[in-house]
């Protein structure tokens, strides 16, 4: 251990996890013949070849209890269905399909085993939703907060498999569904927890969801987007794709960072449904500040050429063009509602630098 | 979510896997033309088919701070080396070979980039060590306690596959290397950080470790029993094997019901090193008992029969013959010093049950 200490915040989690990249150096090791590791760490899911013709994904989300969730108004069924989609979604991001599934649980004490039951039960439903089996995981006490870890293998197709760094000068940035209303939902969500703690009488509180139903069903019970990445590895030829897990603002970086390139993002072309406009208008925000900030909304960011957008526009409306990809590397362009551009900020959500 | 709420600790960690099994039921989608589960939850690791003619395997294991390992006496780059350790153990246990890793650590804010620079650092060597490419994982803030979660991905020839259930009546029943040390390790560290905590001048507290060098190596650097698991693979046909991660009674118990059989256990065979016995004496401790309920071994129990052991004694002068399958259902007897017998109860470590 060294003498001087850094604090993780000051690097970020990507800073971070570029560090770790240089530490565990798989250079060496990855060109054995026992190994054929396409691509190890820096995309939605790792790329490794077990056997000739035989192509493997594998990818890993953790959800933490007060980082990812607040368990004073996330169902435990709910959670399990989350934590397995959000692998699910990084899949989907390399044009695979989730196959096999381990789930890891640390639970303090308040957890009992019915809350247990719900949230294997959301798990299974999800992997049964997506035709993927949980095979195993670890179940171990935690003395602290809760903790859930799930690792998904996932199957493609070796010349299907696309990655972040494919994205040309020209090509049509695009996303899938809409943008901003798992963010909307949580605010939503934490403003009447904190109208339940203000209220005189708790015991006859009850919080009017109802009008922002389709906001807070995205937040607890989002959808991989596997119906889109399957006409990608069937139909279309996409060019890179990542997954929104931290921010559309984020991701556009991680793709035109990973791809050389910069990107030109339409504010106006921002898909945003009714209910996110109409929460944003209470909160006094802007919709369009949800859709670039807002994580966990697990919709496919990718970039196509026109050609094949034509033929992607025949088999689905679900998809919008926000913007285009240009020369400038690194460099991501918002074009605001007036005409007037901005540079778009990289800050996606942080764990390690929004906290506290 | 039911109105009746059950204590974890009522039905303890494995009361808990085989309800979680029932309830994320593999037995639908295990059968359909995606998927070739040859075995789900209930082995030291999930195997499977990818294709015909090739064979995976699967584990994943949670390290957690307060529950797996104490930070005031822990290195950060031997708990990455533990958390690799594991899961190889598991896979030895299943006569397989790792072959890709994902690490996920959830850090409290008092963990610095350089602390997860040793962690990684440790885990690479462990990697590297047997050969298993570290190829992704997920790094996030935890609020509370830092946890770690490792999945491996292991490679198996299908025939030389060994699960828990294959036991035999009149089997040999052996363990590799020696027994009880990582818990007299981890028993000198905790009393050296009472007497820390209690010195008047805590600067100038010096603990002597040096006696009790083997058993805290013991304890902090395990090795995966990989060396002897590829003699099982390519040389001797053993009939069960389970890795002792949670203490001998407790495996002993589940290889002989997976087994459906039951085992007598020699107290004057149980192997143990003099440090063992040395810490074990200065607690007022029999060694046995180390050796019987002492977890975090990574040593691998398995049976065999006579003809195959005679072989595997030629090729390795690390296993011991410790006692005999019986046909008495999960009866396991331990054959004490003095001749007489006594049911050996299953409590290993359990983590829901034994803390405070």
């Amino acid at each position: 251990m060294t003498d001087h200490h850094t604090p993780i915040s000051a690097i970020g989690e990507f800073g971070l996890i570029d560090r770790i990249r240089k530490t565990i150096d798989t250079s060496r090791l990855g060109k054995t013949s026992e190994h054929h590791l396409i691509r190890g760490i820096g995309d939605d899911a790792a790329v490794y070849r077990p056997q000739p013709g035989k192509i493997e994904l594998i990818t890993t989300d953790a959800l933490i209890e007060g980082i990812h969730f607040d368990l004073t108004f996330t169902s435990l069924r709910h959670l399990g269905w989350k934590s397995m989609i959000a692998s699910f979604s990084d899949i989907a991001a390399m044009c695979g399909t989730p196959r096999y599934a381990t789930v890891t649980i640390a639970v303090p004490q308040k957890i009992t085993v019915e809350m247990i039951d719900e949230f294997y039960a959301g798990a299974a439903f999800a992997g049964s939703e997506y035709k993927c089996l949980i095979v195993g995981g670890d179940t171990t006490a935690s003395p602290g907060n809760m903790m859930i870890s799930v690792t998904v293998i996932g199957e493609a197709i070796e010349e299907r498999v696309r990655y972040r760094s494919g994205a040309k000068p020209g090509n049509l940035l695009c996303v899938t569904g809409h943008l901003g209303a798992s963010l909307a939902g949580l605010k939503i969500l934490q403003r009447e927890k904190s109208r339940f703690q203000a209220s005189a009488d708790q015991s006859a509180f009850l919080p009017n969801l109802e009008p922002y139903a389709a906001a807070i069903e995205k937040h607890f019970l989002p959808k991989p987007r596997l119906d889109i990445s399957k006409l990608f590895e069937e139909h279309v030829a996409v060019t890179a794709v990542i997954d929104v897990s931290d921010g559309l603002a984020s991701e556009a970086h991680h793709l035109c960072r990973a791809s050389k390139c910069g990107a030109q993002i339409y504010e106006h072309n921002l898909p945003v449904i009714g209910t996110t406009q109409k929460i944003a208008a209470e909160f006094g925000d802007q919709a369009s500040t949800y859709a670039l900030y807002g994580g966990e909304e697990y919709e496919l960011l990718f970039t196509i050429d026109d050609k094949e957008y034509e033929k992607l526009e025949n088999l689905t409306g679900d998809v919008s063009v926000i913007g285009r990809i240009t020369g400038t590397p690194e460099e991501v362009e918002l074009i605001e509602e007036g005409g007037t551009s901005r540079q778009l900020q990289s800050n996606g959500w942080d764990h390690f630098t929004e906290r506290g």
